[in-house]
C-alpha cells in the first residue's frame, strides 16, 4: 500500500483527521495507527469505503453489553459508509471438537448454525443498519479448501509462532495437552480476513493473536496488511470479572427495560465512566462533561448512574421505554426509600408461596396473625407494590424485594 | 486383536515360532514384539497373508545397500506368503515445499513421479518378486481429504507429541523455525496404514517417530495396530555415516559388478559382520559361520571382503557377473600385488591426458622420453590394464589407478 496521506488535500486531510479521531476513542490497541491512518486517506482519496471485519462464534448468540462494545465501534464507522463484515464462524462451528472433550465445542447442526445466526441478526439490528450489512458464512469458502490447500496454508506459519499465542504457551509449559486441530481455528480466523480481503478487524483484546493471524495471512497470500483494532474488555455487573454470560454478570440486550435498568444501577460506581465510553451512544463531548461534573461534584454518582441506565434502555427499547423505566425504579427504590444495601436472603421454598408464608420465612414477621395485620394496614409492599389481598399468591422469584413497614427489606436470591 | 497364539495347535506354534525367528534376525527394534508375534499367530490360524508396508520418497528414487536393508527384510515376509505394500509418497512429492525453502522437498510433476515410481520398480525387482507387490500412490487418498477430515485427524494428535520429535524438539529448542506443515508428514505417513489397514510397517530407526504414528493414528481410527519394525543404518563406506547418495559413500544397486566389487572391498574390515547381515542374502547359518571363522582366523578379513562382494554383485548382477567381476579383481589388484595402501593423488589438469603426460604430472616419470621407454616395456598399467599404445589418450577418472613397474602406484582424486 503506497502513502495515500502525501496525496490529500488540506480539506481531505480534515476529514481523516475527523475519521481518525472518533474512530480510536476508547480503543485499548491499534496495531499499527499510522496504517489505519493511511487506509481512511486512501478510503477518503479514492472515495471508496473500508471493509470492517468481525467474526462471531455462532455457539454463543446471546448479544449483551460487552459484545456491544465492538458494536458500538461498528456503527461509527457504518455511520461514515463504511462496510461491515460480519462472519459467522459457521466451519468452525459445524466441525465442533474432534477430541469430544470441550462440550462449549458441540458440533453444530446447519439448522443451529442458520437460527444463531438470525438471533445474532435480530439483536445487532439494535446498534447496526443490518440491511447495510455484509454477512458471511466462513464454511463457503473453507469447506472448499482440501488437504493441499491446507498444508499450503499451514506451510505459512511456524509452530514457534503459534505457541507464543499466551493459553497456547502456557498448556505447553504445565503438560496440559494441545490438539493439533486448535492451532487451525486461528489459521481459519486469519485466512477468512485473505478471502474478504477486511482492511480492518475488531474484537476485544482477548483477540489480539488471532487478528494479528489474520494480518499476518494477508501478507503470506499477498494482500493488503488488516489493521487490528483491540477494544477493552468490559468487565460486568460484579466489576471484576469479564462481562459474559457463564459469569451471570452480564446485562443482555434482550432483556426488558426495567431488567436492564435496574442492572444498570447495580453497576459499581468506578466502572461508570467506562461504561459511558464503551457502552454508549453519548460522543465523546457528553462523556467528558459526565465526567467533569462528576470530579466536582455538580453531578451526584447515584443521577450519572441513572442517566446511563436510562441511556441504555433507550439504546435497545426506545425513549419511552427508558422514561418508564425510570419511573419505575424511582417510584419502587427512590420514593420508597429503599436503601442502597438490601440484605439478600437466600430461598430455598417453593417457586410459588402465600404472602403470610412468604413473611414468616423471611423472618420478616413472627406469626401468621402478625404478619395478617401487616397486610390489613398497608404495610407490606412486594417490589415496591402494596400487598392488597391477604390471600396473594406470590411467584417468588429472584431479585424479588419484599418490604415490611418503612425500613425493613429483603432481596430474594434463588 | 484376540490372542491368536493361544488357539495354535503345536505345529502352527513351531511354524509360528520359525517365522517369528525369521524376522526379528538383524533387526534394531521391534514395537512391540508381542503383538508380532501374535499377528504372525493369526495369520497361520486363519491363513491369511499379513499386510507388511513400506513408504518410500518420491523424490530420490537411487537405490543402494542402504535401502536393501529393508528390502531384505520385505523380502522374508514375501517369501513366507505376505503382502508387501510399497507405498509412493506422491501426495506429499506434488505438494513440494510450500515455504519455498527445502530444494529437497521441490514441487514433483505427474510425471517426474510416475518416473520416479518406475525406477524404483526396476531396482526393487532385484531383491523382490514385483508381481506380488500391492504398489500404492497416498495421493489416491490424501487428495480426497476436505478440510473438515484434516481438522479431525489432527484432532487425535497432541502438539506436545508431535515436538517429542528429536528433529522437531531441537529445532524449537533452538530457535529455528518449524513450518507448522511439516508436522503433517507424519501424520500423512500415519494416515496411509489406517487407509491400507497395514499389520507391519518397515523402516530405518529414523523412521522411529513417524512409523509409531501409523501405530498411533490406526488405534485412533479404530484399527488394529501395526508393528513398527526398524532396521538398523547401514553406514557407508566410510565406515561413519549413513550411507547416503548425498554423502558419496553409497553402494548403488544399479551400479556396474566390477565398481561394486571394487567398492565392497574398500569397507573398512570391523564393518563387514554387518554387511553380511544387512546387505546379504546369506542365511543366519552361513553368516554365523563366517563370524566364527574370522573370530578363530580360519578365514582372513581380505577373503571374506571377497565373499562379501562376489555376493552382493550375485545377488544384483547373477553368479556369472559377480565370478567375472572377482577374477577381475584378481587380475588388477592381487596379481599385479597393488597394495593395501595406495598414495592418492589429487589431480587438477584436465579431463582427458595422453599416457606421457598423466605419467609426468603424476609425478611417476621425470621425462617424457623415460615415460614413452617404460611404455614400450610394458612397465604402465592403467587400472591394471597394459598400456599398449603410446598415443594413448586416457579419460582422467576418480579412483583411476596408474601403476609404473612393479612398485610405484598412484590413485587419483579429482
Amino acid at each position: 500500500m503506497g502513502n495515500f496521506i502525501e496525496q490529500l488535500s488540506s480539506k481531505q486531510l480534515i476529514e481523516v483527521e475527523r475519521q481518525l479521531f472518533l474512530y480510536t476513542q476508547g480503543v485499548q490497541e491499534i496495531i499499527p495507527t499510522e496504517d489505519l491512518k493511511n487506509k481512511i486517506a486512501k478510503s477518503v482519496l479514492l472515495n471508496r469505503p473500508l471493509k470492517i471485519k468481525l467474526g462471531l462464534d455462532p455457539s454463543a448468540p446471546d448479544v449483551h453489553l460487552g459484545h456491544t462494545v465492538v458494536l458500538n465501534k461498528l456503527r461509527q464507522f457504518q455511520e461514515n459508509g463504511h462496510i461491515i463484515q460480519l462472519i459467522i464462524g459457521d466451519f468452525t462451528g459445524k466441525i465442533g471438537d474432534p477430541t469430544g472433550k470441550s462440550i462449549a465445542r458441540k458440533q453444530l447442526t446447519d439448522e443451529e448454525v442458520k437460527r444463531n445466526a438470525r438471533t445474532y441478526f435480530e439483536q445487532f439490528g439494535k446498534v447496526l443498519d443490518m440491511e447495510k450489512i455484509e454477512l458471511h458464512y466462513n464454511s463457503k469458502w473453507l469447506s472448499l479448501l482440501n488437504f493441499e490447500d491446507v498444508i499450503n496454508m499451514a506451510g505459512k506459519i511456524t509452530v514457534a509462532r503459534l505457541l507464543e499465542r499466551d493459553d497456547f504457551e502456557e498448556r505447553l509449559a504445565f503438560g496440559k495437552p494441545i490438539s493439533l486441530h486448535e492451532f487451525f481455528y486461528p489459521l481459519m480466523q486469519g485466512y477468512d480476513s485473505v478471502v474478504l480481503e477486511s482492511d480492518i478487524e475488531l474484537g476485544g483484546t482477548d483477540q489480539h493473536f488471532n487478528i494479528l493471524m489474520g494480518r499476518h495471512f494477508q501478507e503470506k497470500f499477498g494482500k493488503e496488511k488488516q489493521v487490528a483494532m483491540l477494544m477493552p474488555l468490559l468487565e460486568g455487573l460484579d466489576g471484576v470479572e469479564k462481562m459474559s454470560k457463564s459469569k451471570k454478570n452480564y446485562i443482555g440486550i434482550d432483556e426488558s427495560p426495567q431488567e436492564m435498568y435496574g442492572k444498570a444501577m447495580s453497576i459499581p460506581d468506578e466502572l461508570m465512566n467506562k461504561y459511558f465510553e464503551l457502552a454508549t451512544d453519548l460522543t465523546t463531548e457528553e462523556i467528558k462533561k459526565i465526567k467533569e461534573e462528576l470530579d466536582t461534584g455538580i453531578f451526584h454518582p447515584r443521577d450519572a448512574k441513572m442517566l446511563l441506565g436510562k441511556t441504555i434502555v433507550r439504546m435497545y427499547h426506545g425513549a419511552e421505554a427508558a422514561k418508564q423505566a425510570e419511573e419505575h425504579f424511582i417510584s419502587v427504590f427512590q420514593q420508597g426509600s429503599i436503601p442502597d444495601e438490601i440484605p439478600i436472603v437466600e430461598w430455598h421454598g417453593e417457586s410459588q408461596a402465600s404472602v403470610i408464608d412468604l413473611l414468616i420465612q423471611l423472618n420478616l414477621q413472627n406469626s401468621k396473625s402478625e404478619a395478617r395485620r401487616m397486610i390489613e394496614n398497608n404495610g407490606v409492599r412486594i417490589n415496591g407494590e402494596k400487598v392488597r389481598d391477604i390471600q396473594l399468591r406470590v411467584p417468588v422469584t429472584n431479585d424479588l424485594i419484599v418490604q415490611v413497614g418503612k425500613r425493613k427489606f429483603v432481596k430474594i436470591k434463588m
